[in-house]
């Protein structure tokens, strides 16, 4: 059965593995202030085009959201999220474990806006509160939406004028930049935020997120935070090597945009049918909406996810695709689907 | 120029390399729930001799350390350790971050033994102190000191006489476990102890520790704490077949038998040339103590680090070995080691 | 101006002054083992009808709060409450601080549900997610609500049934069993919750809540948490005499009837001028909707705050009554409402 | 029996007394934020010398050392103190609840020097270990002894030149500042550190410790501090009018100088008797040396504690005076130490 579960089945790109079986016996430098680490620093540099950013290798993303979040609020302070994002739902407590509230707004299609974050700042008015610091967004958010030029932005100017710190998470950042919709360039989201990752996990790595600390009050002492949480690894070349291989060229984007063709196809396929969506589709994840029926019955040749119960009859499921989903696998897919249609 | 700098200077042992290969492009659950993984636990518990213990993989051996502490001693708790202790030296805070206090007492040779952490229990008598709920011990110690069966025995008895749970580092495990002086079987350790880990960063393995649950009540939920600390891959299953790869035959202890054998040459060297060491030689660590001359003629040919300054005119230093540690290399730093001696 | 901000403006009832002054040069034990203290202790015990719980004295509501969330969660576990509850929005993140999430969900009439805390347990399903282990609900509630017999009986059978802790937070326990639909004893209390306090500090007392632990299992090394959590004073007899005070006969219970009785004649004016209500009056906080024309003239006269803009032209404003409350100031305060009205 | 027990077994001192009666059935501003509270700043500030300082009164010493430590810390950094340190032993794991690692340096009859400090600089190198970046010493220390003026200004040089926040805690500064052997003024501390607290629940408050802000860059969004950690109290008044009452004239000073005179009558005496001293007398703290004879007669007419068994047949023991300290039951004391002797 193929699985269109998650972008993280598979191993490694094997352009990746290759360059991790070249470097294998070579005698490198722990924790990563190897030569492979600082030349993939160097290369995502030359692509967000600034030298003053600088760039830490960090295992997983719950990992790096509860670091960069609790590195840069006091204690009193608390982080923004829409209510699906990935910090709020899906982290088990990991950032409140580090003593800070997330405060939710509703999202728009999982996405944040300026009005959303001044409401919050509005309620938060006094010390008997949590005082809003900072703002997290995830693009591609958890509904596979994607944030534009002009509302990144929008966002990015509020939080400026508000003092507020804005984090981007990127784990499927890939996936975000190379979509038919997208506008946004490394270069413009390394200008509008503050701090961001670029995933390496959902796109082709063994494991590994390249956090980007763009404002330089944020960089003092950085490597103290990460051994501090946990979070350095004493071969921290097996993540520099990745990503070395990611970006001395375009493979990065390439993956993600095979990624996305993949579920272009499986989104055509869908609206073909008829079907109906439970978020813009757009990158690598689609969330149709499918009767129990039909789901029962592509169940039987897919593993997927439900996403949420719509009504007695109906579910949103979620399709994912990633740099190694088979065009084989998305045609029987598709043929499955227009096979019943929506109706 | 060659490094005796650490164990984890190389990438994955060949055999691990070719498995994560072989799986590569294989569809894995996510989160460790693999069938690797299962594999990998089934082989370990057939090393350790027991089915009733729970496996879990972790990335890196200081995100372990606090994720063990801190799940199972309630706020107002305490871990023991040697000064020399990992936990307490070497981690930035990592253990206190989780809001606990580690409480240490001097070591012998690196050791803990019965009679230390007694004295610890005795000085904190009441609500006004911490309570001691926890021993932490490695094997190897910092030192590259081990824990004969009797001490740890004797430890074990203490700790279950006095209601402390037993925790022991074993990121280097494999060196322990195949030194000339040990008489600990995998199987000991996991009846003497609560919970202990098996190293494969440093021996072998891209990243990995294999924690282990002997005890019952620990188990309960610990897929949570996992997760809460921001530990749990979502490519689970690259340490799931690496530690496949290491424990489906001999394949860990071979690897840490190679690493002793490569230190033990270095010892005979050192012996031979009169020199003297500042922790008892034994496994993969050695700590001889080297004039400033000597140590200057010597970086210029090789990495190693300084342990700690003696007098005005020697240090001891650390010379590590690993799996990966070639006989050459060995026979170059013994041949300088015999042609200067200690005089 | 006569202040209806809040019901903590005020020293202490003349009864406790009395008994602190007779008590002040005798020499007590330190930390709340002084006689004072556990003569205040049996007394309580007596009133609730109970002899195997335990009472310990806590400075102030928040630390209260948060010492009995993080003394009985394992780290990964959180809490629910009503999104209006005080541990969620007017506590800077303090229980957050401890490293738990508050999980909220809809309030009706600021009181929470079986139905509610349902919806909460079936979303969190799986080590993704936080796992709900205690229901935190406060009586009277933010809104001055009160639970009835009948409602807490719910709560805590769904609770018994889940496995879920349920912590009251009594701050304003007086009004709301001295209220005239209340239907509770303290005994009852004891009875459907796992723990709960007694608020001293809104009822008469400098400061000072009565924290009683009702189920065995959490009562071991409790004084060990209050410490930890530099809430254990040194001087505890201060709040064991005001204790001793207040339960050594009826007194906690007539200084609640008192604020309820004072805060009766002005819900009557307001019933009598036609007045809207935020939320359904009853104990010692009042939330009426009133003009803003109406609130600038008696803003001239009295202090108050707003709860919440209604809209353009009405605003619910609080009115709190206490057993400091003057008749005097409350035939003013109804005099004014009667010449308005509504309209 | 008369308890030389501590300096905190009796109530406020009828001046304080007084006026909390006098305003008791004032109505006051919640929090901190009332007239007395201001008033009692103003008077501090005066004693002090500078206006541009903040002061903030919160209820005890281990949550204001809490507090202080967890404020002014990024995540990885730590505080350094003597191994005798309150904060290292007496209080439950406080500090390290906030996530901060305490290291501890040997002390010098209770004191720190810039010698053991820079010690403790010299060994955290690196991000391996945690940042030291605070100094937490106290006047008078747990051993009754003080810092002179030089020995302050040394510390307090190297501190800055070392950039160290220093931190003085107070919770015994009115004996510090009038014993006879001291040089120290307010201001001279003010001056000198960036952060301490003058104690009023150990002369003569109820409770309440009156922490003063020196360094600017300190002050900022405090009370949101003081609210997280639960230490804001709703009647923050009740140690507005006992800080008010302590400061308005020689108060405070009064009393620290009464405890030391009854101190220093017992010191005679057991230099007379020709005792020996775990530590220096000189402040209302006394550590003489006794025959386990001669305690236990004394223990049939005093309470005290033991500090320390020093040989079979001796132990150190602690006679604390205070405010409250009457000259009867000190000659009752001294009549007995003189009966015995040492020999």
């Amino acid at each position: 059965m193929y699985s269109f579960m998650n972008d993280y089945s598979e191993g490694a790109h094997p352009r990746l593995f290759e360059m991790l079986k070249q470097a294998n016996l070579e005698q490198n430098n722990g924790y990563g202030l190897d030569d492979h680490s600082l030349k993939a620093k160097e290369y995502i540099k030359k692509k967000i085009g600034r030298e003053d950013v600088d760039i830490h290798f960090i295992p997983g993303g719950t990992q790096t959201n509860l670091l960069v979040i609790s590195s840069f609020l006091r204690p009193y302070q608390c982080v923004i999220s829409v209510d699906t994002g990935h910090i709020n739902v899906h982290e088990t407590g990991a950032v409140e474990a580090t003593g800070h509230k997330v405060v939710t707004v509703p999202g728009k299609d999982g996405k944040l806006t300026p009005e959303a974050i001044a409401k919050a700042l509005e309620y938060h008015t006094d010390e008997h509160m949590v005082q809003p610091k900072m703002v997290y967004i995830s693009n591609t958010t958890e509904l596979g939406t994607i944030y534009t030029k002009a509302e990144l932005t929008a966002i990015s100017n509020f939080c400026k004028e508000k003092k507020l710190l804005l984090f981007l998470d990127g784990a499927r950042l890939a996936s975000a930049l190379t979509c038919k919709a997208n506008d946004l360039t490394l270069s413009d989201i390394a200008n509008l935020v503050d701090v961001f990752y670029i995933g390496g996990t959902k796109n082709g790595a063994l494991l590994g997120e390249a956090l980007v600390l763009c404002k330089e009050s944020l960089k003092e002492d950085f490597r103290y935070l990460i051994k501090h949480r946990g979070a350095m690894m004493a071969k921290g070349f097996v993540m520099g090597i990745q990503f070395e291989a990611l970006f001395e060229d375009n493979l990065y984007f390439e993956l993600g945009l095979h990624a996305n063709q993949m579920a272009e196809r499986i989104a055509e396929a869908l609206h073909q049918g008829g079907y109906s969506f439970y978020a813009t589709p757009g990158t690598n994840q689609l969330f149709p909406i499918l009767s129990n029926e039909i789901i029962d019955t592509l169940a039987e040749k897919f593993v997927f996810s439900i996403q949420e119960k719509i009504d007695k009859e109906n579910s949103a499921v979620r399709f994912v695709t990633s740099w190694a989903t088979t065009e084989e696998s998305v045609e029987a897919l598709v043929k499955e689907l227009l096979l019943y249609g929506a109706r």
